[in-house]
């Protein structure tokens, strides 16, 4: 089956306190999206990349690539109000009947590994997310106040979440609900059942100084 | 309220792949045991410290103290099969009547203002654990399979978890169970409820080859 890749990069960087959306920051001396996007590209460089911008962006973007010489293949879409719209904006420009990954445009460190058993999971069993094993206690807050739960319970869900395109497209067709929190949500209240895959550690999503500290540390390892 | 801080420094390390016990790994080329003991003494220099150590560490420890030049006063316990039972011989050292900080010996950094948070909070109302919001998604997994969550009710939890005198040599006096996660559920099986502070983003628990590199950028930083 053929491969897409939705990347998303709708941020506007507000938690890092700087005026660059923090998609556009530099790690390792080049724009994180530039580290996200070439992931996928030297996993497999068949990949039909979808990268998916606020439209505000884009010509800061096609100045980045001529300046950091960054000419992987790739099409553009517009960034909605919501990431549910902006995913729907890449889907539109996706290869029908391909797998389709949506991606955080923040996510610079998914591995080769971490794609593979997203995409070979969905292609054989319809969709798989990537998923990692709480490192702390967990507590759940209540009306009544808050309790211990079993930590072996819950996964801290990433991304790529891979969907085969009959249901993404089906699953994207309908309208907005707040409880859409990430794509697999989306796919899910259709009534799929979804596919955990193992992640990896390193792949977190930059979106706090603190990230950011901790990806420059990955970078220089 | 006179302040005591038990840290529980029972690991193996094996999860860091090594020889060496975890806590006795050098960050920023000291232990990470005496930046964990050092951020409570900075905190407050008369906050009394027992350090629970299994008692094949204690004599490894010591050289450590004289390598390092270590001189932070403190008493030592032994550790136990359990978390549950280190902590209860690090109680039998303690101040009685004061408030009892748990805090892992892993931890290094912990900020003044969240063990600040913390035993102010205990000393008003009893009890208080610094937590952190969910920075990603999360699925419960269920038989049924897995189902995502709403994450703004799940809170992660850190150390230390400060209690007043009564409430945890009350609790810690009941048999152990399998369902003490922490010590914040030792406490809450007694019927308390327990309060939530604002914990600090870098306060994590070095466990892993990659929390150590993390370890070393903060350090750095």
């Amino acid at each position: 089956m053929e491969k897409t890749a939705i990347i998303v990069a709708g941020g506007s960087g507000l938690r890092m306190g700087k005026d660059i959306p923090k998609q556009f920051l530099l790690l390792a001396q080049k724009p994180i999206l530039m580290h996200t996007i070439e992931a996928f590209f030297q996993y497999n460089p068949f990949i039909a990349i979808v990268l998916v911008l606020p439209k505000s962006q884009i010509e800061y973007w096609q100045n980045l690539c001529i300046k950091y010489n960054f000419n992987i293949p790739l099409c553009i879409a517009h960034g909605g109000e919501t990431r549910f719209e902006s995913v729907k904006n890449g889907l539109a420009l996706a290869t029908k009947g391909s797998l389709i990954a949506v991606h955080d445009g923040v996510r610079p460190f998914v591995t080769a590994e971490t794609l593979e058993r997203c995409y070979d999971t969905a292609q054989q069993l319809g969709n798989a997310i990537p998923v990692s094993d709480a490192v702390e206690s967990i507590r759940q807050i209540s009306n009544q106040g808050n309790h211990a739960v079993n930590r072996t319970e819950f996964k801290m869900v990433q991304t790529p979440q891979v969907f085969q395109w009959e249901q993404i497209s089906k699953a994207y067709s309908q309208p907005y609900s707040e409880l859409f929190t990430d794509d697999a949500s989306v796919i899910e209240s259709m009534g799929y059942q979804i596919n955990l895959v193992e992640g990896n550690r390193e792949n977190i999503k930059i979106t706090t100084p603190f990230d950011l500290l901790i990806g420059e540390a990955l970078c220089n390892h």
